[in-house]
């Protein structure tokens, strides 16, 4: 346990001079990009940019000879910003370690596409997986964050058309609740780096378009139904406000029974697998994302 | 998913006659010891009949050269039956699969010797190992069902006794609370084809000696402080009345700051690990295991 390692990354992070006052949506997009490329890529892999589903997409494979397999990726960044740019590290790492190839879909993001866009995105990406000859079966959802929240709801929204369901669904601590009714909320506001009720609050209204939140596809820890879901993997650091999003998703897919794992790292932030470099429990967290991606992927 | 092995499994399971009524501790402990002996014991193994803390004990090792580190497993059995040659397949698909070498520990049985005889023999024997020159860094505790619990129990006394925590924590299917206040005690009361809630009472009224089962060392999903924990693997089916033990183990864990994770598989019955030769969860469980106790130890 690297107790050291996990408290030098909170104190970085909360000495991070943070942007004075409001800033418009593209200079959060400006500044997400710029943080987000101070985490390097691997470069034991390939990066080709492709479409999927009519948007725009990057296919990330090993260099050596890949598993069979697709993951199909949803970055984070709030709904609002980011591309697959962004998550390329982590994205990159997790094929890495799992030798298998995946694509990272760039979903129209909020405020100019609200919910549900980025939603229709991730089935429109899936449904064209499908209907090019791969299995469900070979197909596993991962993301982050935002996306976290994505491999879910489009999960839900894919049942609902009609489509299989995929092998296996990984998200790194997501977001799965807009109504914000969890008590990590409140308990761990102190405790999150990165987030305010304040600042959920605002990028939650981008994507929100004047939606009511209280509805499967935008509240899932509170709402879905997960009967028919594929195994899930939930990895969640107890140092954020989005840690009972995930519990009450793991609650809610036992309840349905649906395997779940609920992997909970201590005393770490939001997607702390990003800080594979520095913190041991990042790589290790992603090894047994890895461990459970292949389990399920056939 | 192999939802057919699960539920021939179940189905299996529920066709067992049940032996009508009472019947004594010694008989009992020939049926248990009858049951498990159709696990088989995987070949490539070296068992060595040894004594720990005073008590005998097998090691349990691989036949290639093993990786550092031990793993000191607990037997299930309701803390009345059971040793270590009835959990011997458990435990040496463990070894197999982690590369590390076990020391089943073969710990006092109620109710010749109720609570909490058999937490003083976990105690006596990690003791061992540490006056023995093993570093607590390199060493697990595993067990399933009742020695589950004694991983846990084993570690809060050996915490409140002043030795250093092991390093991780694998319990399959624990029972973590003798006051069987677990919503799951009443809700799987239905799906669990091993228990009833008189079986769980009596089976535990031998264990109890009398004693108020309402304390940390008896109840430690409800009562415990495991502040300063080392990383804590739970795994758990959803057809099982101490479904709860592990999910508000789990939960207590991530409020003391323990990295833990909680490992549910859905349909699947009591210490499903067992039925590795017929059930594709059980062998995908124990790889999930494996790795994780050997990212812990080192």
């Amino acid at each position: 346990m690297s107790w050291q390692q996990r408290q030098i990354l909170d104190a970085g992070l909360r000495r991070s001079p943070s942007v004075a006052g409001p800033r418009s949506v593209g200079e959060m997009r400006e500044g997400f990009a710029a943080l987000m490329a101070m985490f390097p890529v691997p470069e034991d892999v390939r990066r080709t940019p492709t479409e999927l589903g009519g948007r725009p997409a990057v296919l990330v494979e090993p260099l050596t000879e890949a598993r069979p397999g697709t993951i199909l990726y949803f970055h984070g960044g709030s709904f609002s910003l980011g591309s697959p740019e962004t998550a390329m590290s982590l994205t990159a790492h997790l094929v890495r370690r799992t030798g298998i190839r995946a694509i990272s879909l760039d979903y129209r993001l909020a405020p100019e596409n609200p919910f549900p866009a980025a939603i229709q995105d991730g089935v429109a990406a899936y449904r064209d997986l499908l209907e090019n000859g791969l299995q469900a079966s070979s197909i596993g959802f991962a993301g982050d964050s935002a996306g976290g929240g994505l491999t879910v709801t489009t999960a839900l929204a894919a049942r609902d058309a009609g489509l299989p369901m995929p092998a296996a669904i990984v998200a790194f601590s997501p977001g799965l609740d807009h109504t914000r009714s969890g008590a990590s909320m409140v308990t761990k506001e102190g405790a999150d780096p990165f987030f305010t009720r304040d600042s959920m609050t605002a990028n939650g209204r981008l994507y929100l378009g004047g939606a009511d939140p209280d509805q499967p596809l935008l509240a899932p820890a509170v709402r879905a139904d997960l009967s028919g879901f594929p195994p899930i993997l939930l990895q969640v650091g107890t140092n954020e406000m989005l840690l009972d999003d995930s519990v009450r998703l793991a609650e809610r897919a036992r309840e349905a029974g649906v395997d779940v794992v609920l992997d909970v790292t201590a005393g770490v932030p939001h997607v702390f697998q990003s800080y594979v470099d520095t913190l041991d429990e990042a790589g290790l967290a992603l090894d047994r994302a890895a461990l459970f991606v292949r389990q399920q992927l056939r």
